[in-house]
């Protein structure tokens, strides 16, 4: 067993909070918010500086890298300590506080919980993890505590948060997709139930939409064998009309139909939809990333 | 055995004829472009007008309602003629055609093809047709030919339209989503087969939730126990941040925080995601369908 820290209680803290406690760590909690009770069975700690030094490791989960540096940049010396932080934020901010970690010696490792808070504890968990693999590795048997999956994905500092942040774009872009098509099915009279059906059957098509795009990327090739980027122009821009005709905002749909004219500018009208990827990030950029 | 006329000989229209041809129906094609030759045992006809005296029913399927009107409008009379137009448009288009329909006594009935080429005579082939109950049950044997699922949707001659961009709105929102969400990978230097295992994953939710978003919007409840539209928030900046950081554009992830923010401040910040529906489209907004 070991001791944590769990330093944030919002609900995803109050939930990693729980899960340590549920395995049988020694667990001790600190949030900003003076009035927030611990979970069940942790311990209250009353400054941040108390709890970390209650915990052989020390688990961050608050609201956004600004908070991070709220609780994180004023404390003295943390040279040693071992740091998980599972706050949520862009490859950059991740890559930038383990940049501020390393030099101040800490032992630190950056993390991204994927499923909602009910999922924690229960096999339904997703966790990546990246940075330095010894730290993983040291840590992997308290982290189990958390469920389901933890996943170590590399030594990059940002690529558990460069993978988070391409997961949910892929899921909020279909989250935005379903409730503008309920939207447009409501305005034209057509309830939800009417249209569940079909939008199952629908979605049901996108997983192996994932697996078909990622492969067709990676190879760079874009058959346009299923549909082709110029037949998708015309049925976008019913979508748009048929928005606009309702006062539903269409920008979502007119920032697609930008992306399918600069494809078919470019010479790509006969490809398949997953070339739109390329013009959106032509491999050349590639260079961009891997900056630490 | 009916004999059946098909209007159009892009590629679906093929798949059209072909399917009639392979059900035994007696097929005449025609097509604007003169060189586009008949599928193998239809009749080609020199003229639309010839083609549609060929046939006791004549299916449309061209290239948007431009082209509709470039081949329906020249022809001096069609009363009493049986016409299905399966060209893909918007419900304003289709109930604007059918009224024109009405007025030259033609017997007239809308349909949509919600499934790709490859899909037509065989059971995964969706047809939508809406328009006159008596002409659908009229012409549901042959019309068989098509395959697979064939639904009558109501009279409204819009409505199968109205499916038809409500659907391919949520649809197309995905396809958005994953080919951004694997440009926005690569440029973080992840491959597309990284992430297949957890995009699948993550595709594979969205079934369920289409029928959880489509109840909570028929009953107007959108609890937010799952996710609530405040904490989408930074998620989605953090993507939009990370594309544009990569020099990818970001204007849909941009429409999705307008959104998010316009919900919040209406008082929507602990609702679920749902709302977004309500938030784009009122439901006091529904007066303006059914103008039929």
């Amino acid at each position: 067993m070991t001791s944590v820290t769990v330093l944030g209680l919002g609900p995803m803290g109050q939930a990693l909070t729980s899960a340590f406690v549920a395995a049988g760590h020694q667990t001790t909690a600190w949030s900003r918010s003076p009035g927030t009770p611990a979970p069940v069975g942790a311990a209250r700690a009353t400054s941040a500086t108390e709890a970390i030094e209650a915990g052989e490791l020390t688990v961050v989960c608050v609201r956004g890298e600004a908070a991070v540096a709220a609780v994180l940049d004023p404390i003295d010396d943390l040279a040693g300590r071992a740091v998980i932080n599972l706050t949520s934020g862009s490859p950059v901010q991740a890559r930038a506080r383990a940049a501020w970690a390393a030099e101040r010696k800490v032992d630190y490792l950056a993390g991204a919980i994927m499923t909602p808070t009910p999922s924690i504890g229960t096999p339904a968990a997703l966790t990546l993890y990246s940075g330095p693999e010894s730290l993983h590795r040291r840590w992997a048997d308290t982290l189990a505590a958390l469920g389901g999956t933890a996943r170590y994905l590399g030594a990059d500092p940002g690529r558990a948060a460069a993978f988070d942040v391409s997961l949910l774009d892929m899921f909020w872009q279909s989250v935005s997709g379903i409730v503008h098509g309920l939207a447009l099915a409501r305005a034209e009279g057509i309830s939800g139930s009417d249209l569940v059906p079909f939008g199952r059957t629908m979605a049901g098509l996108l997983p192996d939409m994932v697996t078909r795009f990622a492969g067709q990327l990676d190879r760079g090739e874009f058959p346009g064998t299923r549909s082709t980027i110029a037949s998708a122009e015309p049925g976008l821009a019913h979508i748009a009309e048929t928005a606009e005709y309702h006062n539903i905002d269409a920008s979502s749909l007119h920032a697609g139909l930008t992306l399918i004219r600069r494809a078919i500018a470019a010479g790509h009208a006969t490809d398949g939809l997953a070339r739109l990827a390329d013009v959106l990030n032509p491999r050349e950029s590639r260079s961009q990333a891997h900056r630490m």
